[in-house]
This record gives structure tokens, C-alpha cells and sequence, in this order.
């Protein structure tokens, strides 16, 4: 089958397109005829071996997929890696049946990064209906569906920041009141100014350096960060927790794997609501472009310099 | 009247009976004839100036009191300093009524005490039916106060640290399933073991030091440590943001002061809910000892050389 093999850690220039023998499944796992493939930034730091968790080579990338099972179900799965293929091999456990009224797009958009938007609100800011929720990135896959959830559970001020004028206008129109300049250089001013002058309740953070550090600074009393990436490969300021008693702030870090040691089937809850918003309209996924396999590397370097907005997929067969 | 008044900062031996003036209550305030002030160890602080708020001198401490308004109610009050004598000023709007069914010593324990671990566990932490919870200082005025609610509330393990034989004694009488040494050498061991080998849920922390650095490394995925407190005067390591989504932990400051700048009436709802608990008999006070005012340094001795177990009330008529 065809597949993007890395054999060497790097940036976008060692995903490279070839042949390999079908994969086989093991007990408790299932094969995926690949319909789509979805790319997420964090395939860039597999690549590259500086993702949480350390990778070992030969290794296909990509760890999710969304197509017919051998039984004919269509499902979404978790793959963990191996996803940049024709066929995948996913843990059954891993594996979710996609309603017809969800296309491939979304339901890859739902798998990642809608779930991490789903958790992010729900477990670790617990947003309380009428909080302003400021979310950085705003035009990415988290932040384009994070403005949206937000929007439907009764959220007051939402305030987005993105980079450009284009992906500010997107967030606008996804439903954040305002949006700033990602840019700004006194963030903490840039947000309660956003906020009508009154420090904010709620941040989403993927960026890291000075937006965490400023963002961080802009909390209201009991005010909540949620900190689950850093693309800028920037590390806030670590944060003393005795500074956290002056304002009664919160700073949680979140990394989609741990959901799964969670009790519960938290995945499927989270996967059944966002389904269901999807299907009666009131979320939907932005598509960021369709790349083939073979064009996985100009996938990777438009993710990293920021070219893209919404979800990119890769299409296997060709 | 007679008060404790302080002209200079320092240890318990700055605290001196004098004779000073009837507060004048102004408007929006009330006076309250103090049948008995609390005893906090931020108090301990503030005769120090090393408090979250910085103070100024003459001095009368104490910021909480029980007895009765000029209407004839009885109430317990905030009244931010002047507690420590026989009248007390306190804004109308930091006043509650007080049950009979509830004394002056449980009083006392819920306005500060009680509202604090209502907070952490409810606001900071989200506590879940099930979850595992470590309470530090569980001895303590909030800790004796947090173990009952946990408990009522449905966590599950409850594991308490305390300093001697004898508070950890009454930690398992108040509810906690486990009881481990506050000194011990490994913490983060000391409380996983504690948890049958598995990493701990919640963490109520106001100690500082390593026993703040240990405790976060023993969260489970989606774990929270809220910290409260810095009773040892060392201050934690700063804690990195990235860290955090190596394990989706959070952490959390809380200073009950910003209650009041949040929506709706926390507070009363709180402590309406803690006093039916008391009047239900299902949440005790351990009362720690009561003091005459003459001898509030000897209690500011007692409680900053930890001697001290539940809750610290002045009696200002001797």
C-alpha cells in the first residue's frame, strides 16, 4: 500500500512517500480502509521526536483515520500512528461509528481537535454560562470549534485572537464578539480591553511564551487557563503557585491521551454531543484544504508556518 | 472597650490589651457586640505584614466575630480587622445570620474555615463522586472541615496528612480512610501508597514547600491541586505550564477575599448549605481552644508552633 515512511527525525522534508506491506490487526484491534486521513500540528513534533510522548522509527505518521471497517461500519479511529497510509490498524477500543448526516472532514474535526475542545471546556475550565472565554488561535482546529461550544453552552464575551485579518474575520463569523490582533504587544491589555475593561474567565492557550505569561496575568478572580499546546516551542514563565492566591486564578495543562485513564467512556460522551451539534448544524468543522499522500510535506510546512486555517486532511488514494 | 491592639509588627509579642474607643459603625455597616472572635492564622500574617494584603498600623486584628447586632440578630460577621475586642464593625453585607442550632465556636468555623473548603472543593477542584482526595493539615480548621464534606459529598479515598499521632487520630474520626505523616521523607510515595499504588485525584494544599512540589507529582491524569495557603513560609518550586500536560494536572490558588467579586452570593449560598449541614449534625467544629483576649499572644504562639487542633476562639469579656 502506499504510505509516508519517516526514517529520520526532521521537519516536513523527511515525510516521504512509499510503498510498505499491508498492516496486519492484532487481537483487539481493527483494519481501516482509509477514506481520509487527518493532519494534526502535533504530527509535526512527532516528526521531529519532540512530542510528549518519544517516537520510534521506521514510523509511519498520523494518528487518526476515518473510513470502512471490515465489517462495513464507517468508523473514526485513534490510531495512534500509521495513519498516513491506505489502511490503518486502530484499537477497537479506539474506534467510533460516524452518523451519515457527519462527512469525513468532521468527523476527523470532532475526533482530535473536537474532543479537546469538548474537554478543555468541560473538565478543566468548567465553563459556567455567561464567563467571558478568550481563544487564542482562534481560526486553528481547536479554537475554530472551541468558539463554537462556547458559543452554544451560553459563554458571554468571547474573545478571539488570531494572526491575521482573514482568521479574525472567521472567528467573528464562527461567533466570538471580538478579535485580536495574536500579535498585540501588551496581550493582558489587549484582552481586557477586549473584555470591556474587566480582567477575563476563561483562557484557551496553545501558543505559549508571553501570550501564556500575559494571558495568565489577565485572569479575573477565579479566572481559569487552560494550557494544552505550545506551537510557538516557547515556554511560558513557569508560574509560582503562591502568585495564584492573588487573583484565586487556575492554570491546567491538558494532553487529549490522558482522557483515555479517565473512568468513564468520556470519548464516546464527548464524540455523541459533538456528533449530534454537528449533525443538527450548529457545529461545524472548517475545512483547511485536501492535500494527496504524496503531498504531505507541503501539508506539514503550511501547518508550521502558519498558512492554514481549519481541519487538513490527506486523501490516501492519491 | 477592651481590644488587642498592635503599633508594631512582628511576632505573637507585638499583640497587646489595650482600652480603646467604641468602634463607630458607618453607613452600609453594622456593630456587633462580640460574644466571640476567631482566630485565623492569616491573622498571624497580618501582625506581621506578611499577608496577601498589606496592612497598616494601629492595628486591631481579627476578621471575624459572632454575636449580636443592634437589631438583636445574631450574626457572624467579616469584618476585615477589629475583631479582637469587645465590639466590632462589619459591612451589613459581610454579615449572616446564624441559626440556633449552630453555636458560636461552628460559627466561627464555617464564615472562613468552612467557606474555604466549600470553595476549594466545589469552585477550585470540582470535586466528582468517586475521586480520591488529600487533604494537608487535615487537623487543621479547614482540613477537619474539608474531610467531612469530601465525605458527604461522595469522594472517594479520603488521605489526610498531619504533623503527630494525635490529629491524625482525629482525621480518620472525622471521615479519612488513610492517615499519613506530614514529615514524611517522599510525599508523592507516601501518597500514592496511601492510594493503593494508584496516583491521587485532588490535593488540598497550604503548606508549601516540597510538600506542594510532591503532591503535584503525585496527580493522576486530570488531577487538581488547589493551594491555599503557605503555613510553612517556604514557597513551592515554580511550576512549569508545559509540565502540566505531561500529566493534564492542574493547579489552582484560592483567597476566599475573592469570593465576593464573583457573581451571585456565593457566600450566602455556602454557608447556608454548611450550617444545615452543622444543624444535620453531618459537619463538626473541632474546637481548638478558647482564649481569653488577654491571652491572644499566647494563642498566636500556640497555632504558629502548630500545637494547635480545630478551631481558635477569643473570648473578649476576660
Amino acid at each position: 500500500m502506499r504510505a509516508i515512511q519517516i526514517t529520520e527525525f526532521g521537519g516536513p522534508e523527511v515525510l516521504r512517500l512509499t510503498d510498505l506491506p499491508d498492516p496486519e490487526p492484532g487481537t483487539g484491534e481493527l483494519l481501516v480502509e482509509v477514506s481520509r486521513a487527518g493532519i494534526n500540528y502535533a504530527d509535526t513534533h512527532q516528526a521531529e521526536n519532540s512530542y510528549l510522548s518519544a517516537t520510534s522509527l521506521p514510523l509511519v505518521p498520523g494518528g487518526e483515520v476515518v473510513g470502512r471497517a471490515a465489517d462495513g461500519r464507517r468508523v473514526v479511529a485513534l490510531c495512534g500512528t500509521g495513519g498516513y497510509a491506505e489502511r490503518a490498524v486502530a484499537p477497537t477500543a479506539m474506534a467510533w461509528e460516524v452518523p451519515d448526516a457527519v462527512d469525513d472532514v468532521a468527523a476527523l474535526g470532532m475526533i482530535v481537535q473536537g474532543a479537546t475542545a469538548w474537554v478543555l471546556l468541560r473538565r478543566n475550565v468548567h465553563l459556567q454560562p455567561g464567563e467571558s472565554v478568550v481563544v487564542h488561535a482562534a481560526a486553528g482546529g481547536v479554537g475554530t470549534l472551541a468558539i463554537q461550544l462556547a458559543r452554544a453552552w451560553g459563554a458571554g464575551r468571547i474573545i478571539a485572537t488570531a494572526s491575521s485579518e482573514e482568521k479574525r474575520r472567521l472567528a467573528l463569523e464562527l461567533g466570538a464578539d471580538v478579535a485580536v490582533d495574536a500579535g498585540a504587544e501588551d496581550m493582558k491589555a489587549a484582552l481586557i480591553e477586549a473584555n470591556g475593561g474587566r480582567r477575563v474567565d476563561v483562557v484557551l492557550e496553545m501558543t505559549g511564551g508571553t501570550v501564556t505569561d500575559q494571558s495568565l496575568a489577565a485572569l479575573a478572580p477565579f479566572g481559569r487557563l487552560a494550557f494544552y499546546g505550545m506551537a510557538s516551542r516557547v515556554p511560558p514563565r513557569p508560574v509560582r503557585p503562591e502568585s495564584l492566591m492573588s487573583h484565586s486564578t487556575t492554570i491546567s495543562g491538558m494532553w487529549l491521551a490522558h482522557v483515555f485513564r479517565l473512568p468513564g467512556d468520556v470519548m464516546g460522551t464527548a464524540l455523541k454531543e459533538l456528533f449530534g451539534l454537528v449533525a443538527d448544524g450548529r457545529l461545524r468543522v472548517i475545512s483547511g484544504g485536501e492535500y494527496g499522500l504524496s503531498e504531505a510535506r507541503r501539508a506539514h510546512e503550511d501547518m508550521r508556518a502558519r498558512r492554514t486555517t481549519g481541519k487538513l486532511v490527506l486523501d490516501p488514494a492519491r
